[in-house]
């Protein structure tokens, strides 16, 4: 019964870029009783950048609390800005050579969507506070935590994949939008960082607890990371501060690792200060000799991420009206030059090219790399 | 004053991957008469795939005939299309390490406009028919001619640059869509290939014969190539099906050369036939395996091009609904493989990964490469 499994799986496994998992060929069902229809893949590998990821009967095995996400939060780079932070923080701790990432199967959507909620007698796992009497915003218990994310490490075991590490994300707000009465005005309860910290680190804590009630997350590393997320009208998504890495079973967090990290906007509002005037006459640079290119202006902005205070990433978006395939073919050379010329070194850069017909083209430098490479998409 | 001119040029020609160019910093402005602020610049060059463009005074030297062809043609892929394959046709007869590429400079917007109008006593340059007393639309004299696209090639010649040859464009339509009075329903009349052709090829004779009367354009290669525009409702555009290369001082075209190209949609609507019932059924085991890796469906299509009987590249569009980032790794990382697997060798292929949220991912593989390479986009 296994046997005939495995057949199925080695086919789509074979060819792939199997990292340091070993003979991943092997892995099997390790929980369908009828057998011979569960079957286990892996995504393969583009780079070791990546996770491999969980197929189960040639389906990806989505998370249990798939798009919750996407329904609560309405800032959409705190979506992404959130899961690719936590990514790289369990990239720290957890190779993408040893482990195979699973979307979160141990919090459902209805377990996520009350731990979101506030706390009350009819759901009393409310991971936020009880609604106060006071509606002012300075007074009121503002929404704490907006976004939880499960992340699952497998490892090879035998003929199967065993969960052996887990990430958790917690999103914590830094405005609380709410309103008074159904279709009145929209009020904000600012929620500072000392506050959103305290909280948060509340928060964790009732969740690690939580975790190790669950049988299979009773001995396993369960990192628990805290996040920042930026206010609606936030151009970039907000940040990760504090993550703490929670040995076998322990229940209590003992320490937290500090993250600085931060995101920024090129360019900078006026009233804005950035945390290095090099790279943002860097950008201004860049922007003044893209802008000239062509007779129409063109939008150029970036998001731009500091860890540790140095430049650790930027994303270019280039608006631009589009005219014709040979423009944006030498529109995209002269990005690549000035970018070449005039923006900061070392960090990784992807810039696009859009216009109200979709993406045009699209240049990328990677952080080890010197020389952007371009593509243009083209049509036939 | 020249040598003030160039020193601005100078510094952004340094560094620029020239490829067979020359000292192409010498270039110097070569008509404005107040000189000290008339530079002409390169755009730099990715690769050989493209030519260099022309920048004069900081800004790109865009066509004297901008954005006729996108306000008079619907179909975007038409657009798209015609222009890449006219660029695909003069890189045959002029190649991207000698010349450089300049926006059309010597038919003119009112010009263009008029050519593609009617003959009439107030149009007497029109290049389509005079208007019928019919309004059949099998009896009346459609509009031919949809499109005229101009490139100049451009070669060093001492310290400016100088027309060495030009590539006209001749759209044709398949289908000339009218109306019989301002608000009514819109007619077709279908204009066939054997039509198409010998209008064409009449309406190149003309066009050549009114290039050669322009001062600059007497003793120059001129290529003129013919291309039949796809109808409104097509997903693909249309191909070029014959070019000529007109030597030096002709003024009329004595030779054409056929070219063999078509477009395909895939997955291939029930009624057609395709060239390759191995390429479809390669596309159509790619769609099923790509379909099945998450619970929602995925909509994946491709546009297909055959050039003598052979694909000759392949563009993939799949949409999806977009959840989270780490689904999109995962499901980019099994695209790789997956296509890798399944769709054909050696033609260049590109894969879109697109949401409501925009282009998620992107995969690409050039004719002379063996794998896909991978590019996921984030934001911070």
């Amino acid at each position: 019964m296994l046997k005939k499994a495995l057949v199925g799986i080695s086919i789509i496994l074979s060819g792939f870029m199997l990292a340091a998992c070993g003979s991943v060929d092997n892995l099997s069902n390790d929980t369908n009783s009828s057998g011979s229809k569960a079957k286990t893949q892996l995504t393969g590998q583009t780079n070791s950048d990546y996770y491999q990821g969980v197929i189960k009967n040639g389906r990806y095995r989505t998370s249990k609390s798939r798009g919750v996400s996407v329904s609560q939060e309405s800032n959409q780079f705190n979506i992404k800005g959130f899961e690719n932070g936590l990514l790289n923080i369990s990239k720290k701790e957890f190779s993408t050579k040893k482990y195979v990432f699973q979307e979160g199967q141990y919090l459902s959507t209805s377990q996520v969507e009350n731990w979101l909620a506030r706390k009350s007698k009819s759901n009393p796992t409310g991971l936020n506070p009880v609604k106060s009497k006071s509606t002012s915003p300075t007074r009121r218990n503002p929404i704490y935590l907006s976004q939880i994310d499960e992340q699952d490490f497998m490892v090879q075991n035998g003929k199967s994949l065993k969960l052996s590490a887990m990430t958790i994300g917690l999103a914590i707000n830094s405005v609380d939008y709410y309103k008074k009465t159904q279709y009145g005005p929209t009020y904000q309860t600012s929620i500072s960082s000392a506050e959103a910290e305290q909280h948060g680190k509340q928060i964790a804590n009732q969740v690690l607890q939580r975790l190790r009630k669950k049988k299979a997350l009773k001995n396993i590393p369960i990192v628990i990371a805290l996040y920042r997320s930026a206010s609606d009208d936030s151009l970039v998504g907000g940040n990760f501060f504090a993550y703490s890495l929670n040995d076998d079973s322990a229940t209590k967090i003992s320490k937290w690792t500090k993250v600085n990290q931060k995101n920024y906007v090129f360019p900078l509002q006026s009233n804005k200060k950035g945390p290095s005037t090099n790279d943002e006459d860097s950008f201004d640079n860049f922007k003044s000799t893209i802008q000239g290119f062509f007779p129409n202006l063109s939008g150029v902005t970036a998001q731009a991420q500091y860890t540790d205070g140095s430049l650790s990433g930027m994303n270019v978006d280039i608006t631009t009206q589009f005219y014709s395939q040979t423009e944006i073919i030498s529109f995209t050379q002269y990005i690549q030059n000035a970018a070449q010329k005039y923006l900061p070194a070392n960090a990784p850069i992807d810039i696009t090219v859009q216009s109200t017909e979709g993406i045009q083209s699209f240049l990328s430098r990677k952080a080890n790399e010197k020389k952007f490479s371009a593509h243009i998409f083209n049509s036939y």
